[in-house]
This record gives structure tokens, C-alpha cells and sequence, in this order.
């Protein structure tokens, strides 16, 4: 899925890197402060990155898609009502509380983007709000309208580095991808999936660009292209009440080919989504399952997901163990369970590129078995270090390379195909969610 | 669920109770036998014990219920195919191997049922075969029979505690429940959730009475109480592919009263299901959920068992962190995507009796949260002991006590209700599934 094959030696090699891909198109600067405060509902003092992202001039062009849990964020709701405005001016973002089903959360949402919208001479429509962090705790407003004058006054035009770190939660490293087409730029961020103090992840993600593409085809491009990217991961199959994805075009720049412009922010959608899942809670392997020859795609996207979401499967895996018994097991309940009229005689799958199944038994021998807990040690980001005060930390804060552990399903009974990215299950996830006091 | 609160202060207090529940029906002997053998796909030698329940008379009045898994195990096909057989006699388990999409798995459970027949005098058809443990590995059928002999000379008509015992994979411990009714018994052994090298889970039920039920009844009531019970467990959503639930009447004492029968079986199935999840890979926390108010029982159900799979909810459970964030995500994930037009306003939930959620906003404070960790930790089962060299294992072989985590979710929007049990997920489950090598 990654357009490139990177590996990194360091974190300073990554974060060169990054540099290199976070110039801004024309058109945006962004701007970012960082402040403590005490939560309402929480004894203990707690710090607060704001992030603003602004436009020289409002835009037509803008699209956004937001999570489906049935509980969503306040500034979800605030978010669904602004895709109806004429123009979108800015971009403010809290990370550490979440504001879900807090008392008062639209309001507080709202009142954000009012004195946002007045240090940019701008109406308060025109600023889209996200928060990430703890659920059921209470936006500290005050705090936040404080410290709202110098996160503007930090506004700069060079670099979107500052926003990709602003956002992030405990996330190991920021994540930028960006392409060259028309003529100008397309740089996304991504924050997630990670977590505050133990508590519920969220996925933001803000593509910038300067080529102008009129807000419906830009709003119809975002749609398609969540399918294949953002839609196709999963690390704990928890979905956020916050997730968000919005997509800005400052217009300075004509398009000269659409298909052309699709393509590019395609290609940085999937690239970022990966980033999202090499970088998820405690993953130390990335998986990535592409199934193909089936009857539907929503079949081949379904099965996808039940194997990188079977804990058993995705425990193998982070102890390097090609555990297959457990990717049939995976198979077999979906199937038994939503297409019981599937064929899986013609199931053929294969591990690392080594056939494993086919023919409805199993193809394995002493051979294959070394070969395929070799694939999965190749494909493992860091080795797990030992627990400190029992605590299993990440040992890289940059990733130090794109490889995957790579499934192949062949339902052999049609033409439809998907491809999904998971991880694995780790002592590092289980700290990161249970070890972890605040 | 459990018909009492029990408490156990160690193995030999939870084994004493165990022997008191452990008494055959009339007409049903047990024998174990166990042998060492070297697996054809693995270079080092394994143990497997090999355990027969033989009823002195064939009988009419059995019932089995299997897992929907689409790759089932070969003794699961076998077993289909038995509930046609006018009687059964026997049934022959064996652990280590699972016998699941193996070449040659049919035969070569036939194989071993019709050695099983020939020492009781039967015919094959009147065997019921099961296997659990690795999945992809080739049952040694010759090293089976050749065991055989033994097994069918322990044979003793006085405890299920060898068969409880001979059954088990990594369980802790072994599981019976029992009861008394109209002047028979009803005894029941459960195997699982547990691994065997690291490899898939499997269940084991049998219930074995002398109460006289005919066929029909007795699998219609099966099939009626495994919804209640087995079906409304999950240790980590993964479904075995050999999942095994068998009834067997002996038919010596006649039944006064089909309903009170139905009633005691429930309660044993019910009591077993409990057990299972309280010895489940893992787990610390036994989290029990009541869904009520709901327009649909299979929405109460659903919405149950989206609670008890969440990975973020259960890794907070196991920190013994009230994270109701995560209990909120859940059930909004769900209702998302299945059940959008449910109305989230009238939600209420309480965590251990406390009220957590209504009105659409969450119902805390400082005292509540602490109020709510306390809870979790009256309900844990022990803490968790430090790994050793890397690995984290359970710090009791006995059901310290039977608390669980308490929710209540109310819909109030119908009248349907549903209670489903699951476990926390902890270091202890990744190491049984990711650590342990063999």
C-alpha cells in the first residue's frame, strides 16, 4: 500500500524525513500552543496542546467524513453541520479530552469556534472544531480561550510538522505523507490510534492542498477514497467517537487532470492509514490481508477484517508464531456465521508468499513452518523489551521499516478483491490500556 | 447465573467440593489414559491423554449442538452424522490434537471409534468421537488405539472427575456442576477456554443423567438451553471449529416433570458456561452484562456481547480502570452500525449498582470513579503476579471466588433482556498466546 518501501535507522532520520514532506501548499499556516490545566472530573493538573489551522483566505472547497459511532463527539455534531457552510476559514483542534457526551459539549465546541473565528476576523461557521482525548470528561474552556491569542500568534506558513505534532495523543512520532500534482500539493496528517491516559482513541486526519477542486467533486473524491485507506484498517476493532477526516483546498492553484488529482489523494490516504496501524497501540508487526477472487467486495473487505481483528490470530503473530490453525479459525467463523454458502474447497491461502491451505486441508510441513515464523520475524518492527515496574513500553518512537506480514486469501469463486491492514495483539497494547495510571 | 456464590480459599478446598459433585449417574462409567507420542508435524514429543464415557446400556435419548465454525473438525463431521445413529453407546475425546482440516481427519476418527466399539461390544456408529488442541496437526491414530486397551480397562462407575481432569487442555482447573432432580442427577464437564501450544480453544461439554428424557425432548430442550448459557459466553470472540455440546440419558430413573428436568439442565449449562469463562485464557475480571429494555432479545444479545469483546473495555476492566468511556464506545459502535434508529437518549447504565450514564451525558464524579475502581477490584480474581523470563501466568489453579464486574445497560425501549459473561484481556492472555513456545 505505502508508495515507497522507507526504513528509518533513528528517530533523527525520520524526522528528517518528515521535514522533507511538511512543506505547506499555498494557501494555509498552521499554529500551535501547549498549556496545563486541572480536569473538572480528575484531581491531577493535565496539559493540553491547541492546534489551529488557518486559511489565507476562506474556502468553497472542503469535505470531511466522520466517524459512525452512534455516540459521536460534540464536535462530530458541530463538524456535520458545518459541511453545510458557504466557506471554511480554520481548522481548531484539542487533543487530551474529548468532549463525548459531556454536559454542555456543543456549546463548549461552539464557543471555541466563536473566539477562533474573531482572532481571524472570520464567522464562527466557517471553523471546524475536533477534540481527542478522555471520554466523559468536560472541555476546560476557559483554559482553552486563554490560550487561543498565542496559538494565533504562532501561526507560520512554513511547515505542517507543528500541527502533525500538536495533534497527537500517545502516539510514537507525528505522520505526514504528502504528493506533487497539477502543479501544487497534497500534505495530510494523521493523529492515532492512540491513547490518552487509558482511554478511547481517536483517528484525525487533515489534508491540505492548493489545487483547486470544486467542493462537490472534492466532497465525492473523499468518499471513494476513505473506502480503500482509512476504512481498511483496524487495530483493536474499537471504532473512536471522534474519528475525522477533512480535506481543504485552498484553490490557489487549477487542476489540470481530476482523475490525475484522485489518484495523488489516494495515494496519500493509504499511505497515511498504514502510518495509523505501524504506529497503533503496541504494534509491533503490521499485518496486511489481501483477498481476493471473491464473490463481492464487501465479502473480501469482511474477511480481511475478521482475520486481523481475531485476537487469538493476531497474539500468534506478535510471538512470531505462524499460527494458520488460527487464520482458518478466523475464516471459518465469519463464514459460518454471515456466508455459509461459500465454497471453501477453493480456498487457497498463503503466508510470507508459502502456500498454507488448499483443497480444504492444510499444506504444511517442518520445511514451511521455519520458513514461515522467518517471514514474521522479518516483518517485526522492534523486539519486545522487557517490562520496567511492569510496564511494556514501545522500544522505537520512529518506524523502522514498511514491512508486512503478508496474507493472500484466494476464495477462488469470483473476481471481487480487498486489501486490509491490521496488528498484531502485544504486552505492549495491554499495558498501553490497562498498566497505565493516571 | 452461578445457582450459589461460591468461595474457595485454595486448590484443595475448590478439589474436595469438586468430588462432591463428581458422582455418576446410574449407568455411566469414565476411564482416562494417558501416553506420550511424537506429533508428525512437530520435532519434539507431546502427551495426550485419552479419556472414554461408556454408558453400560446403549441408549436412545442423546442430543449434541456443534459449532457453527465453517471448518469443522473432522469429529464434529462425525458427529453430525451420529445424531441420526438409533442409539449411542460411548464417546471417545482425546486433547493435543484437534483433528481439523487434516488429510485423512474422517477416517481417521472412525478408525479410532471403531476400535472404541469393538472393546465395549458396539457398533462404531454408536461412538461419538471428539479431539481439541492444535489445529493443522495429524491425530496419531496408531499411538491412539494402541491406548485404547488401557482407557477401556480404568473404566470405574463412581466420578466424572477423571474425565473432568482428562479432558483439559491449559484450563486451570477442572469444571463440574451438577444436580438433582426428579430422583436422578444431572452431571456436566466442561474443557476450555484454553490453549494447548499456543493454538486454538476449544469447548467441551458432556452432560450425562439417568433420568429418563426421550430424544425428542431431550433435543429440544438442548438446543433451547445452550442459548442462554454457552451461546452467551465469549473469553475472546474467536469460535472454535470444534465446539462440542453432548447430552446423554441413561434412562434408568423415570422424569416426573419434564419442566423441572429442563430447569436443572439450564442451570447446570448455565453454572458450566460460568465456569468456562471464569477459567478463560486470562481472565482476571469475569464481566457479567444485562442488556434489558430492549426492543429485541437478539439486540440485547448483540449489544451484550459488543460490550464483553471490546478489547479498549476489557484491558481497562483488567487495570481494574472504570474506563465507562469504552463501555459507551461499544455500544455506540454497535448501535452505529446495526441498529441506528435505537434511541441513545433513553440509555441508562450502571458499572458494580452505580448509575454511570443517562439522559445522554455521563453521571460522574471524583467519589463515583472511586467508588466504581473499587468495585473492579472486589471482582478480580487475583492480581497479577510478575512474569517470569517474559511470561505472565496465572497466580491461581481454583476459582478464587464467583464476583463478577457488574453492568446493567437499559434501553428503555422494550421489553426484551439478555445476559452475557465475558472475561478481561490481560498480560496473562497474551503470554498464553504469544509467549509460550514449543
Amino acid at each position: 500500500m505505502a508508495s515507497t518501501q522507507l526504513e528509518f535507522s533513528s528517530r533523527a532520520d525520520h524526522r528528517a524525513w518528515l521535514a522533507a514532506q511538511a512543506a505547506l501548499p499555498l494557501g494555509f499556516r498552521v499554529g500551535t500552543s501547549r498549556f496545563e490545566f486541572v480536569p473538572r472530573e480528575a484531581p491531577k493538573p493535565a496539559r493540553m496542546t491547541l492546534t489551529l489551522i488557518a486559511l489565507d483566505e476562506p474556502t468553497t472547497d472542503f469535505a470531511a467524513v466522520f466517524t459512525r459511532n452512534a455516540f459521536p463527539g460534540a464536535p462530530i455534531v458541530v463538524g456535520r453541520a458545518r459541511l453545510s457552510s458557504p466557506e471554511l476559514g480554520a481548522i481548531i483542534v484539542n487533543n487530551k479530552i474529548s468532549n463525548v457526551c459531556a454536559p454542555g459539549g456543543v456549546d463548549a465546541a461552539e464557543r471555541i469556534c466563536a473566539a477562533t473565528a474573531q482572532l481571524l476576523g472570520r464567522k464562527s461557521t466557517e471553523v471546524l472544531p475536533s477534540s481527542t482525548g478522555v471520554i466523559g470528561w468536560t472541555l476546560p474552556v476557559d483554559a482553552i480561550l486563554a490560550a487561543l491569542p498565542a496559538t494565533h500568534a504562532a501561526l507560520t506558513a512554513t511547515s505542517i510538522l507543528p500541527a502533525a505534532e500538536g495533534i497527537v495523543t500517545t502516539d510514537l512520532y507525528p505522520k505526514i505523507r504528502c504528493a506533487e500534482v497539477s502543479g501544487g500539493r497534497i500534505v495530510g496528517i494523521a493523529k492515532g490510534a492512540g491513547m490518552i491516559e487509558p482511554n478511547l482513541a481517536t483517528m484525525l486526519v487533515y489534508i491540505l492542498t492548493d489545487v483547486a477542486v470544486p467542493r462537490a467533486e472534492l466532497r465525492a473524491m473523499l468518499t471513494r477514497v476513505v473506502q480503500p485507506s482509512f476504512n481498511a484498517i483496524s487495530i483493536d476493532s474499537d471504532t473512536s467517537t471522534s474519528d475525522t477526516v477533512a480535506l481543504v483546498s485552498s484553490g490557489r492553484i487549477p487542476c489540470a487532470d481530476l482523475a490525475a488529482f484522485e489518484r495523488a489523494l489516494r495515494t496519500v490516504c493509504c499511505d497515511l492509514a498504514e502510518d495509523v496501524v505501524r504506529n497503533g497501540e503496541g504494534v509491533r508487526h503490521v499485518i496486511r490481508v489481501h483477498v481476493k477472487n471473491a464473490v463481492t467486495s464487501s465479502l473480501a473487505f469482511a474477511l480481511g477484517k475478521a482475520v486481523i481483528n481475531a485476537p487469538l490470530f493476531k497474539c500468534a503473530v506478535a510471538g512470531n508464531d505462524a499460527n494458520v490453525g488460527r487464520l482458518v479459525q478466523a475464516i471459518g467463523k465469519y463464514v459460518g456465521a454471515h456466508a455459509p454458502d461459500t465454497d471453501l474447497q477453493r480456498l487457497r491461502m498463503w503466508l510470507g508468499g508459502i502456500e498454507i491451505f488448499a483443497g480444504g486441508v492444510f499444506q504444511l510441513d517442518r520445511t514451511k513452518e521455519a520458513a514461515l515464523a522467518a517471514h514474521l520475524q522479518h516483518a517485526e518492527l522492534y523486539t519486545s523489551a522487557p517490562p520496567q515496574n511492569g510496564v511494556f513500553a514501545p522500544a522505537v518512537d520512529f518506524p523502522p521499516h514498511e514491512r508486512c506480514v503478508e496474507i493472500v486469501i484466494d476464495l477462488g469463486s469470483g473476481s471481487a478483491e480487498a486489501t486490509v491492514f491490521g496488528g498484531d495483539l502485544t504486552h505492549e497494547y495491554v499495558s498501553e490500556n490497562a498498566d497505565y495510571r493516571s
